[in-house]
């Protein structure tokens, strides 16, 4: 079909630089002029041939491109016959017997063409999308409808947009390249509202198969395997793919399993500012903005406010929101623009009654996903294929001095200090060694070494207690890190809660920060007014939807993922 | 009290240069020595009279500052006194009559002190709050009750966090300076577990009167009024005041509902990009970021990217979070910052089907609102007098054309061309109007003149089928704006879902873009592969929240505001 190719690419006229045109030139534009009158020609013929047919086309009505909707005043129906969505019509006549020779009644739906083909002149087939459903569509030469009909119906793009009416009939056989394979729809009418381009950059089945692996090119089944930027780089056309609208419903979910866990305990959900006056991290890792005749900073995290808010005294505070880091890290588990899901809250007595609370949300994330998510998360799984998540008990989550986490490591093998951050390797074979003792893909690392936590967290009572000014900040901390399947999806801590102590811990810390700066001041000052005791924590939700899923790259939970070379689209 | 004074400011030594010491500066010296030991001497005589009275405490197990909560290692007791809430014990006992001489159970709570005074050597009364909760307090001596114990309730700092163990008991009239008037508590324990300094920068009592209106300085009952910036340069204390609690309820609120109200509908939550790759909506405006080694900008709004989700057949989404404008307004109604309520969707035949959808959405807030928040509500509306929001019944949200709007103006008087933008006093006066004649502070204005909105809305019908290439920028659009008090909350349109008419309308808008930038490209080509017609709208969070509770600034909305000229706390 030469609709299918693209048009040829015009020759640069420069090739042939300023010299004049040359004699192969001269003869190459007769014959180019040759062939336009030729093409002129038939071009006449076939449109007078064309208008002979549609005048008498008994069809006409029924099909066509539709003018752009909104180009003309809309007139309410006076009978409206409703739309329908095809897995409400595969339900309603779930059971067959009812259909008789004659079909269904008459439906209207709009829906996305997923291929169309013509077999001969007097029949077409086409494969309709709607959200997750595809059905088979039959356009038939009959007293009611024209040949002319069946001729566009088989033409028309894969990925239009069509308004179609027609009647559900039992097949045959069942479908079997179709989701809703006990009906097929014979199509009366057929309007294209919005229509695709021939050649698209990428089909939608390419964007369903799963991303290669290294060296990788084809699937199992001999087709083309699309690499990740190809995909990224056509982002709107891959996100068409079933397990995508799968993967963001379900981090769509989290977000609500989040929310609901923690409204219902009594936490607010606040808005606080991505403009920073100041870096008030350390300064790594932070953007900086032109701000009118100054400069601002993109927050690193909302830490600073849920302090300064449970200062003001509201009790329990959570945060959806982006979270910036300008690390120029080019990982599969790295975003420079990612969502956190945040809370802090005051407690009584001990900061694991933090803890034990973000274990318990934690669980209702995970069983919420279970049963609420159940067919998106088999849907993403079926293209990429991983293990079951192993969940624990409720209340019975592995939680691990980091003591012991180093300990279990050595005993593998690992050669590590006993203050030594983990790295990733490490990390992950910490969660293997985990699973295998605790049957748990999800555990706890509390009381991490003082040195490797930021200045706000609050050293452990034995850390306090064993001060020694000349090694500040030996020892562990009130702090924690939540794994899952070996990798890190959360950190918090108790935060300091008293002005001078957190003055000294900035002071001292291994990355001293200044307590007097415009970014920290007011931050400390908080402190001053009497503040609870309090902890919390930041979550990154794209790692908690690659992790449940087993997506290899958390890019695949960004609609459209950020890193130091990807700012589009 | 000496202890409400700040310590002397030291006089700085650099005041006499490098001249050496003169005379009068050395008799001072003498002086201040002499001073100097007077006060050591009164020091440690107060202590050893201090070290004896605690020698003699019967109630040294019973106060005190406690060690800083995470110092010492928490050992759960092993009879443990859960904490209650004061709200709970004043429903507990709202009936007084089961309290007899001895009080209630021994309680034990987490609390602030309001206040704190000693009523001569035996007796101190304190306030103590808890959420918005009040009750009064007594520390009386007795036989187990120490005067050094009474000494020391005194002086606590106001705001200071206390843990107190009392019982309740009926006073003998009902309190009424606190919210709990039908309880008195007698202190039996008292401990301070974070102390607030004695002298804080601003009252919260302050920061629980209205905003001085212009010029105004005191109060009718002729307290003190603390002005806009004062209270944002001192927010974490500002914030503690309960109409403040009122307000970031109210707005976590309008969220829960705008996303329960969508979820319902099947809209999809997403997370859009605020790093771009260009400047995408004109240039104006717009935050320029330091992205490594070249340039990002931040999101003006989420439109380009939810249109590519409809394009990429996520045919309803939803997004909550933060918006950037680099608009250099100092208004009472503008935010460099704020959070954008966004939704987009497809729909069938009319893009008023959308509109209809946001009216009951907006309606659904209302009455949430309403409901949910009455409490709040009513808080906020006691400090910050305004009338009650007059609601539409649901369905019958005025709906205007915006040559009504126009016409209504020009009835009452205003000079106003048919195709100008209306300035704000325009619009506060037409939102006067629409009150008068519908009885709504809520309503819709259809139909605004093409050539002031942007490049990708859809232009009428009319407009349409009059195109002049001349002037093709005259007549309406399928645009509208949502108004609460005469004020703009929401603006919205029908957007163009056709690639080449994209690329017209971006070539001929009053401020040209350019479809091939780097910005635009992927979002034009997006509407190549077969995009829905769809409309959608993005509302202003603080706006809302502004205009529900009459606040005179949308500052007030704002948990810690980004303008012009205040990037901190």
């Amino acid at each position: 079909m030469a609709e299918n190719q693209l048009p040829e690419r015009p020759k640069d006229v420069e090739e042939d630089g300023e010299k004049g045109p040359s004699k192969s030139a001269l003869k190459k534009a007769a014959k180019d002029k040759e062939k336009a009158e030729k093409a002129a020609k038939r071009k006449a013929a076939e449109e007078a041939q064309q208008k002979a047919a549609e005048a008498n086309d008994i069809s006409k009505e029924d099909y066509g491109d539709l003018p752009l909707l909104g180009s003309q005043e809309y007139i309410p129906p006076t009978e409206h016959v409703p739309r329908v969505s095809l897995s409400e019509i595969a339900e309603q006549f779930n059971d067959t017997t009812s259909l008789d020779e004659a079909g269904g009644p008459q439906i209207v739906f709009r829906g996305v063409v997923d291929n169309a083909r013509a077999q001969g002149a007097k029949l077409a087939f086409l494969t309709f999308k709607q959200e997750t459903d595809t059905i088979q569509a039959v356009v038939a030469e009959s007293d009611t409808l024209s040949r002319q009909m069946v001729k566009f119906a088989g033409k028309i793009p894969a990925e239009s947009v069509v308004l179609v009416h027609g009647v559900v009939k039992k097949p045959k056989e069942p479908v079997k390249s179709t989701t809703i394979s006990h009906l097929e729809l014979h199509v009366k009418k057929l309007f294209v509202l919005a229509k695709a381009d021939q050649q698209l950059p990428m089909q939608v089945a390419d964007a369903e198969r799963p991303l290669p692996a290294e060296g990788e090119e084809q699937s199992e089944e001999g087709r083309p395997l699309v690499g990740l930027n190809t995909r990224l780089n056509n982002r709107v056309i891959d996100l068409r793919g079933k397990h995508n609208h799968a993967i963001f419903t379900i981090k769509d979910g989290v977000i609500a399993l989040f929310q609901e866990f923690l409204r219902e305990r009594k936490f607010i959900g606040i808005n606080s500012p991505r403009l920073l006056g100041a870096p008030s991290e350390g300064g790594a890792n932070v953007f900086e903005v032109k701000y009118f005749n100054t400069k601002a900073y993109l927050a690193q995290s909302p830490q600073l406010y849920k302090q300064m808010l449970i200062a003001a005294r509201f009790e329990r505070v959570m945060e959806v929101g982006p979270i910036f880091r300008a690390e120029n890290s080019n990982t599969a588990r790295h975003l420079t623009e990612f969502t956190g899901l945040d809370l802090e809250m005051a407690f009584e007595e001990d900061y694991h009654e933090v803890v034990s609370l973000i274990e318990e949300l934690m669980l209702f994330i995970f069983n919420g996903l279970r049963t609420r998510y159940q067919k998106e998360t088999e849907l993403v799984r079926s293209v990429y294929h991983v293990d079951e998540f192993a969940l624990p008990q409720a209340g019975k989550v592995p939680r691990l001095h980091f003591k012991e986490g180093i300990q279990m490591l050595r005993d593998d093998g690992v050669e590590i200090g006993d203050f030594d951050d983990l790295s990733t390797p490490d990390e992950k074979r910490l969660g293997a060694l985990v699973l295998k003792k605790y049957g748990s893909d999800f555990y706890v690392l509390d009381k991490f070494p003082l040195a490797i936590r930021p200045f706000y967290t609050m050293p452990s009572a034995e850390t306090q207690q064993a001060y020694d000014p000349k090694n500040p900040n030996a020892g562990y901390s009130n702090s924690y890190d939540f794994f899952m399947r070996g990798q890190e999806i959360m950190s918090g801590a108790q935060r300091i809660h008293d002005a001078a102590y957190l003055e000294k811990r900035m002071k001292e810390a291994v990355t001293p920060v200044d307590p007097a700066s415009d970014g920290l001041k007011d931050y400390v000052n908080a402190f001053r007014y009497g503040c609870p005791p309090h902890a919390g924590g930041g979550i990154g939700l794209e790692r908690i939807v690659m992790l449940w899923l087993g997506l290899p790259n958390v890019r695949l939970a960004s609609l459209f993922p950020r890193d130091p070379a990807r700012l589009i689209p």
